[in-house]
């Protein structure tokens, strides 16, 4: 008999694992993906997006012609919960029974926590969606025209630090390249404990060679802090500094999303196994961001440790071989395994960042700046668009 | 009608401009320079006297005989009092008319306010006229014959570093040469807040820079510290510390010089406009170590902001240009632009260093330690030498 | 009339003594060397013992087979106590007559300062013998069937800290090539207050250096710490803090040995002029470990100077060379002279490590990571080796 499989989320983890399970279960499986965006936005350009040298065309995908072909359902709709007891997934506008449930829902921006956060009512933008970046780009224009203190960075409990990085890098770049670097204090305000920590307790020399690069580029920094408020023009940190700013981007602290939340940890996250399994309910695999990961040590302002793009990939691809595997009565294979490639954007050039595992202490690290890193950076971005285009999950 | 211009001061400041002035208003000017120094001394080159590298003759001309040639008068005299409103200069045995003053007087070193600091009735040595430098190189031989600890730097309120850091450099290659550094324990003292600091908030990683260089030369540092008092072989910090020597050069506390202290702030620096015009009497022009500059951000101890003999010549050219609108009755067209560009010499080897702005953050900013960058430093100063000798002020 | 004269200790500095004074001496002197040790042991690469890659008998040879062919009688026996007024050395089964004694008995392990240190009765290991290093051996083994965090480093009074620096290059790498580094944090806790300082105030850089390599090999470290107790899964900081361990390698504090420890200062250190004499018994000369030498400056957790083979035999030619002068009544020619070559294992590459004097200030210091170092520094095994087997203490 045929098992359902309902995949939730539309982004790297979602598409990955629906496009795997069918790829390895063909007739077996009828796989539906849910998810409340219709489009696939290849994220880790949109720092590009802002910075205008991406168009939004470029890096988006329709997730519905991505899975069509594959024989793949797509809902277009939100979750709103889960019962796993009923083996339901409820949404707003309907009800979907399944065999297997796979949870790649990302984040939940919790802007709530810091008053004056929201990139939709508040005083700072992100780079978490097109929205966001769009957003982004227009203050960015903005600053361009009438120039003054920029601040970038991360909030407590946010759990993704790259993109604050590159934004520096590249907006450095930019603002040297139109002659007005100079009317422009750049800080970068985090929650990490030090400079290159970026959740993960820091990659080889990472400390160092970013307080090098920043202090090259006259990039003030501000670690290990929590802030309270923001007003209009205003960051105002838990200890009582205050930081100016004309234009500010934060990524907000994070959470689970609401529609799954029931079964994870007070702050939303879903526990899982070595197979990616929930531990209470095995028919249920979570990945990505969704998935609750306690950092090597606890940072004295809480950060979280990120999930990139790449690693949910990996965890897609593993969840959908046990998955396999259970329906064919094998024990899982796949064990829980999170490492990392990251390339780092920093303007004209790029560091490729290797850390197996993602956490130390790690039997392999790897950090290196190079002109290449930023030509396979460009390189990467086309070829993953290519390979969703087509569905070639099985592709690395 | 001719136009008297009245240029106070015969160093960098004072000798370019009124050779811009005479260039550019030929005869419709009236130039004299009063000076209380005969002649030029080529100051970046004073380390070298002390280390004996450079004899006085190589690196001074007569002030006479620079002007004369180019129809300027030059007045032997020292300068008591300027009095705005009846357009006078008042010298110690005359007074002068003037329509247009350009006031470049460098720094009056206010050694009385630490006891013990006067490189006259003192115990420590310094390098802002010849005739300290040859005092120092005394003290310097001396130490040669007899050695012990050298203490080396600035403090409280001094507004210039290179030569102390250039001095540790020098003197411990010097000893290294003589087969006795083991001898010489070598510390930098310094009011920066950080080694590197230079006055100007670093320089793109000027802080981690010098920190290795130091590190790897075994030459101790002692940042971010005040002077109460000095005794003949101990310097007494704020603190409680005290740093025994038996050689100590050290830059005094600046001031504005008295006779023109009256125009300028309670230290007597005086301030200046966009176009380095006086804001009450915009016929008084003030460049160089004259004019008031505030820091970037005020440091613990107090320091102040270092204009070199580059950025005073950029100024006179700047003020001269501007002098020649206002005859025009044209607008000031040389705006305030205080960029720097540095050779620090290091020994064997040197460093390029250029900031633009001078203070952050900045449009540009380098530091490069090659052994190119010695040889261009000895270039520049036989091509300035030149230039002065011929009073071609017009060149770069 | 022949002269006796009686070395105290078997290894570089003994050997080397003996061998040099029978060398200068020939006929006029009976050589007798007294050690506990019937084998002299190439301590530097006792961590190499460890780590497996040398077998005993590779860098062992028997000190009465060095020494009979030159004509220096061996005594396997340990010296109980030395009677200045009387020229006599009590053993524990005999007692010797000397004209001239020369002290070079190394460092007394003192474990009992810190309960559970002993690598005899305690939970830690060290590398100052074979013995040590063969039980080292058998735990390094143990670790690598049963993963757990390591501990590597030195005690508060201990004057030995490159073979754990070496150590945790070396194992560092040993995981990496199985492919379990991951399973096994490794922590550097050490007295020294700052990583690279080394007992000897750092060279040049190392500070940096070393923090940037073990930042790069994820290499924790906890500096400035004194021990108050080791359990037998926990090391218990005076401070309070808690590193626990399944394998633990420290240096112990060091004494004087005991049988000489009333010659020497509180801890059995023994003084020497700039001669190597002592100061109050001029035919007694002290080198190596046992002498007493003060840190350049008091560090805040107690540290001593470290003291290589290398500038031991150099202590031992000096010491020798004065004994041969004295006989001759000439003025003692060789001065102390405190320097140190040093080849550092970093696993894959080494570095070298030049000061000149041992202490800074110093007129030369140098320190380079190399390929070339490595293979230098198992030629330079080799070639010690060598030398000493067949009794040429002539050569460098």
């Amino acid at each position: 008999m045929k098992k359902r499989i309902v995949v939730v989320g539309g982004s790297f983890g979602g598409l990955t694992a629906a496009l795997e399970v069918k790829r390895l279960l063909g007739n077996q499986a009828d796989v539906i993906v849910i998810s409340s965006d219709k489009d696939f936005v290849f994220m880790p350009s949109l720092p590009w997006i802002i910075m205008g040298s991406r168009q939004p065309g470029d890096i988006t995908l329709s997730v519905a012609d991505i899975l069509k072909p594959q024989g793949i359902r797509f809902v277009h709709d939100t979750v709103k919960g889960v019962r796993p007891d009923e083996l339901k997934v409820q949404t707003a506008k309907d009800e979907y029974e399944y065999d297997y449930l796979i949870i790649s829902t990302g984040p939940h921006l919790s802007c709530d926590e810091i008053p004056g956060l929201s990139p939709e009512k508040g005083y700072t933008y992100c780079t978490f969606s097109m929205e966001h970046a769009l957003k982004s780009r227009e203050a960015w224009n903005r600053l361009l025209a009438n120039p003054g203190p920029i601040v970038l960075g991360s909030t407590q409990m946010a759990s993704c630090f790259g993109p604050y990085y590159e934004l520096a890098f590249e907006m450095d770049q930019e603002l040297r390249k139109r002659k007005m670097r100079h009317k422009v204090p750049i800080t970068y305000l985090t929650s990490e404990p030090y400079l290159g920590h970026m959740g993960v307790g820091g990659l080889g020399k990472s400390k160092r060679f970013m307080e090098d690069e920043f202090a090259e580029l006259d990039i003030q920094t501000v670690t290990n802090q929590a802030i309270d408020e923001i007003t209009p023009d205003e960051i105002r940190l838990t200890g009582g500094g205050k930081l100016p700013f004309k234009l500010a981007m934060l990524a907000p602290p994070f959470k689970g999303v609401q529609g799954v939340a029931s079964l994870g940890n007070p702050r939303g996250f879903i526990p899982a196994d070595n197979y990616y399994r929930h531990p209470k309910h095995s028919n249920i695999y979570t990945i990505g961001v969704a998935m609750a990961l306690a950092p090597a040590e606890p940072t004295p302002i809480p950060t979280g440790v990120p999930k990139t793009g790449f690693m949910t990939v990996k965890m897609a691809k593993a969840a959908a071989a046990n998955i396999a595997a259970d329906m064919r009565h094998l024990s899982p294979s796949q064990e829980k395994e999170l490492s990392v490639i990251c390339f780092m954007d920093m303007g004209r050039t790029a560091a490729l960042m290797v850390a197996e595992p993602i956490l130390p202490p790690r039997q392999k690290s790897y950090l290196k700046k190079a002109w290449w890193v930023k030509a396979a950076k460009i390189q990467f971005e086309k070829y993953f668009l290519w390979k969703m285009r087509h569905g070639y999950s099985r592709l690395p």
